[in-house]
């Protein structure tokens, strides 16, 4: 079996503008970076004159396992099956941080025969959109030391600075550090800390502005600090976001690739699923629409996480209305639900199929809660049996859901074609009359109820003190009319990693409150959650090479 | 009086394909970066059949003053006007720092009618070299952190760690810190530092590289810490130059962009020209004389200091032959050299100019130390009478060397033809008998001693007791064989700013030397050298923006 780097660099790629051609754009409407990447201007999306839009699919998963779901190789192989029964499609996805590419994922652009290309690029540096990010977290944050370093008439607390610094690379020893040492010239002493880049509330932000002037006001609205006198502090206090805004000024645009197969596939924006909404940009999924007959598009983790935000937070700003969702399974990840472990998943075992299925029930109740249609992709594995495979069919017909085989890792868009017949079927059949699950105006421990009981399956909510005071003053600075965005495990419906497939009679416990005023939405963490990987005894990177004939190994 | 933002705004900018074909590129010698920005793919070097290659002109200065000397925008008016010649003149330019765009500076692309756009891009992120620099140096950094956390098996002594992190803003912040707070996971605790990205070593290396396996070995020959026992570590011992390598793969690529009136201007690599050498890359300058008749370069800060690395250290490695100096005065600078105060320049004072004149004698002689022939450009401004500029000719001729009047920043390439004219017959008339001047095999003392007599005109040269130290253990290392790499202040021949016009009876004090094992140089310092500018009061970013319609302002 060849690696993915190897398809990917023997694929017969073509030109962008050939690819962009296919779609309708004119040179006019990009701007190259390469002959294999370019950028899409925003101008674009006021071109149609007809108002007609394509369809919009949505791909999400099961509670993600160990033994992986594989949702972006569904996605691209969907989208490349859609060709080959017709219909336009374009692809709508994260772009990969290039920091834990030299950890141990070494790339995130699809695999196998579903795959983005030219993926050495993506994996990289790609057209420049997170070094923008960390250049325009980096300016705010140095504002806001510079500030209190030259007089701080805002009167900024020091010791209540929330916004960091952001480095794209996973170094653990910059997780917690001391700045401002060394006497007055280098400022005030304070602890500190970097984030990897794409835990920025700036990605966040790209993620959901509609427009640059959207994008500059909500960066300006970021709630950095409080003053001496427990009040908040905004980055437009700093009087930065122009500056943060021509920093950003190419990075608000989509960027274009290809699959393997020349499906248009636009790439823009890939916030954390914890911490943020792990979707891509509101303006690319638009621009999918504007530009295909159907937009496939992900979100991240699993249903619960993923596409509850995708729902309630993405679809709220960006007035959006999904037609279809696809929840990815595999018999192995359903098999580790059912209580089977990650070395005994290559055997035969209908019964713990059977047990683990509830999990994807359960995903299918909740996306039928936001009334959109939905089609169940089963990833297939080599190892998977055809008994197994009856196991999942017949339940999904059982409830009233169509179900095919997905192998686009094996064969491309080929592998993809069932699905996209059962998808194109099932958006003529059904129609979509998608709403979000709670009222924004709501209060912010309704919004989490909601959420908890009505997607998790929980029986209520748990508050530290913390999180309470914090409450209180989210609604006392009146910020709390936004949306939720949770921060809960992806292993689980519930917040305990280790309850597998559909757990009940318990509660979620949310631990702290934070508001991302910029983004627009209201962070509920229910653990600790990781903003900085660091590497690992044996780095990625320590593999990679580019040889002189140009040849580049270690990406995978 | 337009803002150069402005007249760089309404400029008549041509394609970037067109500026690529005036000098012959075809479509596969180019990688585009939008429509205005291209990369130079390296091949194009070998394409030479002939071996025919352009003529070298550097552009250098007498030691700047508060005044302000225009070198760029000499460099570029010289350029443009060498076309109005009828010479295919190509330039070949640092690229600007992010960072210090938003704190004093604003921006850095030549200015008036001598500028290079798109100056908003090339400011900004550009092709995203500097980001490239950025992630590839942080790269190294977090692997020698994380090795050390891992077991630490080359037995790094945390506290001799010389390799830096970097980031592309002015923070003083960041100056010094303490890195691995917060427990066990977060590795070990140990006092650290950021310096602004040109200030790292793989900006030096990246600018005397010759190709994409010459920059590798380089940066893998990078002394990063010493061990327990004192011996060095380098970074090819913690095995990730191939990933910093692919990291460097597009940034390695010259950036070809244009002057507003359409000279191709190949701008690539920008390191310090106090503890690096202070000229753009190598390979831009033989891109430049590949593809253009004349190429026209310059160098970091005064002759004493830029010119003197440009010959010592660039065309050592490169292998170049500069067959033009042009020397840039201004009367304003000479005048302040007299001994004039910055508020009294724009009054006539013969005397002062006269008395000041001998800065740009000791520049001339330096330069002919060096066996190439001298131009001097005197950049005119408005308060300049034609009694003092006679004084600067009538000094020139007396020492035979040719003078001519630059005003490329009110004229553009028009106000230039009087400099290339003279630069042009100067070139027919003379030949350059181009000699470097110290061999790199001497004893570091010996080398240090030549340029501080011969160049700075210095007496003698004295050690701290720290250097006399390092220099031993340089030796003891066997890395001693390398071209020297003087960190002085750029105002003085001296070490001393105070000094101005042409000091004697002086000794040069080295105060710390270090090794560049990587870049290949010995950096010796005469003091303090700052490696992360702070943020201003009123910092540049405050007055920046980008409207609604896609102006921008702030950008000067």
């Amino acid at each position: 079996m060849k690696t993915d780097i190897e398809i990917a660099q023997n694929a017969d790629i073509k030109k962008i503008t050939e690819i962009a051609e296919k779609i309708g754009l004119t040179e006019d409407d990009i701007e190259l970076y390469g002959k294999y990447k370019c950028k899409i201007n925003l101008d674009v999306l006021k071109k149609n004159k007809s108002g007609k839009k394509g369809k919009l699919v949505l791909v999400t998963a099961i509670n993600p396992t160990a033994a992986g779901e594989g949702k972006s190789t569904v996605t691209i192989g969907l989208a490349d099956a859609m060709w080959k029964e017709g219909k336009k499609a374009v692809i709508a996805l994260r772009e990969p941080s290039l920091g834990p590419v030299f950890g141990i994922k070494g790339g995130a652009a699809g695999g196998g025969y579903a795959q983005v290309v030219p993926m050495e690029d993506i994996n990289l540096h790609f057209t420049g959109d997170m070094h923008a990010i960390t250049s325009t977290n980096n300016l705010l944050a140095a504002a806001i030391d510079n500030h209190i370093h030259q007089g701080n008439t805002l009167g900024i607390d020091s010791r209540r600075i929330i916004f960091k610094r952001v480095i794209d690379m996973n170094d653990r020893a910059l997780r917690h550090i001391v700045v401002g040492l060394g006497g007055k010239a280098n400022g005030f002493v304070r602890e500190d800390g970097f984030m990897i880049t794409v835990a920025s509330e700036i990605m966040a932000i790209l993620c959901l502005s509609t427009s640059l002037q959207d994008l500059k006001e909500r960066m300006g609205n970021i709630l950095v600090a409080y003053n001496y006198e427990g009040k908040p502090v905004y980055a437009k206090d700093l009087k930065v976001q122009g500056a943060m805004a021509l920093l950003m000024k190419d990075a608000i645009k989509p960027n274009l690739v290809q699959t393997l197969e020349g499906t248009p596939a636009i790439i823009h924006g890939g916030p954390f699923a914890n911490i943020a909404h792990g979707c891509n940009s509101i303006l690319a999924t638009k621009m999918a629409m504007e530009l295909g007959e159907i937009a496939v598009t992900e979100a991240g983790f699993g249903a619960d996480l993923g596409a509850e935000k995708f729902m309630n937070i993405k679809c709220r700003y960006g007035n959006l209305k999904p037609d279809c969702v696809v929840i990815v399974a595999t018999v192995r990840a359903l098999k580790n639900h059912g209580g089977v472990e990650k070395a005994d998943l290559n055997k035969e075992n209908i019964e713990a199929v059977s047990k683990g299925i509830v999990n994807l029930e359960k995903q299918i109740e909740n996306i039928k809660k936001f009334n959109v249609p939905v089609v169940v992709a089963i990833n297939k594995f080599v190892s998977d049996t055809d008994a197994e495979i009856k196991v999942v069919k017949d339940f999904c017909d059982k409830m009233g859901v169509k179900a095919a085989l997905s192998e686009g890792w094996e064969k491309g868009g080929e592998g993809g074609r069932e699905l996209a017949r059962e998808v194109l079927s099932t958006m003529e059949e059904e129609k979509s009359e998608f709403k979000v699950l709670y009222d924004e105006k709501d209060s912010i421990k309704n919004k989490i109820e909601t959420i908890a009981k009505e997607i998790y399956g929980a029986d209520g909510v748990d508050y530290s003190i913390a999180a309470l005071k914090q409450i209180k003053e989210i609604e006392s600075f009146e910020l709390d009319k936004l949306p939720i965005c949770m921060a809960k495990t992806q292993y689980s419906l519930s917040d305990n990693p280790k309850l597998l497939a559909r757990p009940n009679g318990f509660k979620i416990t949310v631990q702290e409150v934070r508001v991302s005023n910029g983004a627009g939405f209201i962070v509920v963490l229910t653990g600790n959650v990781m903003t900085m990987p660091g590497l690992p005894k044996v780095p990625a990177a320590n593999n990679m090479d580019i040889l002189e004939s140009g040849e580049i190994v270690g990406l995978f």
